[in-house]
């Protein structure tokens, strides 16, 4: 496998790219992490830490930290692209020339509008050609950088670059399990902040275990209905990429989008929710995209429609709840038409 | 709707069995319980209650309990199996010939060895052409007699079954989702209860939210490569039967299974563990025959098999685990191949 330890740049010093940066560099594999700020690159090389985003773990002395961008990717072969999505086709553009022919993989989450573009299509549009692929899991930055035992995804229709990242990454904490269906891949991580903003205000309100497993079901089957209506194969929403990442940001109170839920949950309206948190919530805005998007389609999500009518409708949120109750559809897994069945043991006497 | 409440009994006065009378009865369903003893039967008509399994909950005052068989059944059209799985078939064989024609919902969970049986594949066997039925989901008893907003699947080959069961038991506070996959959704529910040992082997350890998603969703496309294998609809396992019971019985702490996985993990020995809690957990007995049957089909079991290692072959918890996280085949929804995929935008091009 050692041969396929290529060099390897990863774009981007937050919590989640200086992680990554840091298992790689951990795995022998030679690394370098670009960042924008050569203030921060620095105070990072005095340091031996990321301060800022990743305080308190130590960073591998093999890691080459720059805000060069042409050292940063003179030799690389894979690209880890962890920049933030309102940002992300900017710095593209401005990169461009840089990483062409390189294997780009994507790890940023967020849906682009006008187009409904994932971030790996925006990365298609800035460097054509370029081999792509998408990181997405149950994969809280801080535990991965604390060696806790982690699984994430690999997706990407190139199964020679999915084998690659598999090399640089894999480690005794880190399994990283391929797929091919990395549209799937990116919506899941997209999709999921909106129902962890419902989870929030689930647990405002008291719900037991049984209500938070029928939301947690319910978002992972109107998630999977969009998904499969978008092109994208239902059996990833069993995997990783789908009801672990879900179950992750639905049970993880650190959440930026659990915790504007649970403000709406004790009765805040959306901008005291927001005030309180200091910040807009990436699933709001993911939110406003998927209600105008699933209208556009036709497909069916009352979770997206009710959280819809409770932030932006001004409806009582026990009126939303009643009517969820009352009027969804009757079928526990509606596109079960879509698989061809086994005969069962009945079937076959 | 009115005229599909038909006469309902419920065999078997424990939590779960308790708990579905008086929500059929709370619905204005003519409804008999039946216990197997008279002196617990006429305790909880005079107190109202059910003190020994469900205290506290205050029973419905149209509900009719009894200990006389004749009594119960003479009505009904509709019959629920809440008797435990050690008792079924014994229960069923006295009370065959009163339950010749009734459509027969079983919800108890269990797998009867020699034939790996599920209960309403013995429900078939001792009352031969009755329409059959299972009832299943992430639905914690007390909960449901709390009337907290909780969702539940039943399913059959006979969807006027089905339609009969939601008309009597939906509510306001409780949906009732068809399925017709019968066996997936009764495997899921016997399958569960392995998982929960290991969650809670993996909370005594002190894993992360990382480690604990990957367990589960893990343990679903275990569970779920298990059940295709042996004729089941994949899609079920993406709907409350599936994922959704996963979840509760693998976080809730109250479980029988989950403690004696939570004392595993501590270091303790099986018998130790057992000897804490005073008898033994449904999802060893499980673990046993399903590491068999697995074997016997050459279905790949990673949990099963470690889980066995630990509990039955005195391997160090440790070694398995570091096994576990190198030696897994690196596919994250490996029976992706079942699925035909629609074609994604990039293709259409």
């Amino acid at each position: 496998m050692s041969d396929l330890k290529v060099p390897v740049t990863v774009l981007g010093g937050g919590s989640f790219g200086t992680t990554l940066a840091n298992l790689l560099a951990g795995n022998d594999v030679p690394t370098r992490l670009w960042l924008r700020d050569e203030e921060q690159a620095a105070s990072m090389r005095a340091k031996g830490e990321n301060a800022r985003y990743l305080p308190g773990v130590r960073l591998d002395p093999r890691l080459v930290i720059t805000s060069d961008a042409e050292v940063a990717l003179k030799d690389a072969q894979l690209v880890f692209l962890a920049i933030p999505s309102g940002a992300f086709r900017s710095v593209l553009q401005q990169l461009a020339p840089l990483l062409s022919g390189k294997g780009l993989i994507s790890t940023t989450k967020g849906i682009e509008q006008p187009g409904f573009l994932m971030m790996s299509q925006i990365v298609e549009q800035e460097v054509p050609g370029a081999p792509v692929a998408v990181l997405s899991g149950p994969n809280l930055a801080r535990e991965m950088a604390a060696g806790a035992l982690t699984a994430t995804v690999i997706a990407s229709d190139d199964p020679q670059l999915n084998a690659r990242v598999q090399a640089v990454l894999g480690c005794p904490s880190l399994r990283v399990y391929a797929s091919a269906d990395r549209y799937g891949v990116e919506l899941g991580g997209a999709l999921k902040n909106v129902y962890a903003i419902i989870s929030g205000m689930a647990a405002a309100m008291g719900v037991g275990e049984n209500t938070r497993s029928m939301l947690i079901t319910r978002a992972l089957a109107e998630m999977t209905r969009f998904a499969v209506h978008m092109g994208a194969n239902p059996m990833t929403f069993l995997g990783l990429a789908g009801v672990g990442d879900l179950i992750v940001t639905c049970t993880s109170s650190m959440s930026r989008n659990y915790q504007v839920g649970y403000a709406l949950g004790q009765g805040h309206s959306l901008e005291e929710s927001v005030a309180r948190l200091g910040q807009v919530a990436e699933g709001v805005n993911t939110l406003r995209v998927l209600r105008q998007k699933s209208e556009e389609e036709g497909v069916y999500m009352p979770l997206v429609a009710g959280l819809h009518a409770i932030i932006f409708e001004q409806q009582p949120l026990q009126e939303v709840i009643g009517r969820l109750m009352s009027a969804e559809q009757k079928h526990d897994v509606e596109f079960s038409a879509f698989m061809p069945r086994r005969a069962t043991d009945k079937e076959q006497q």
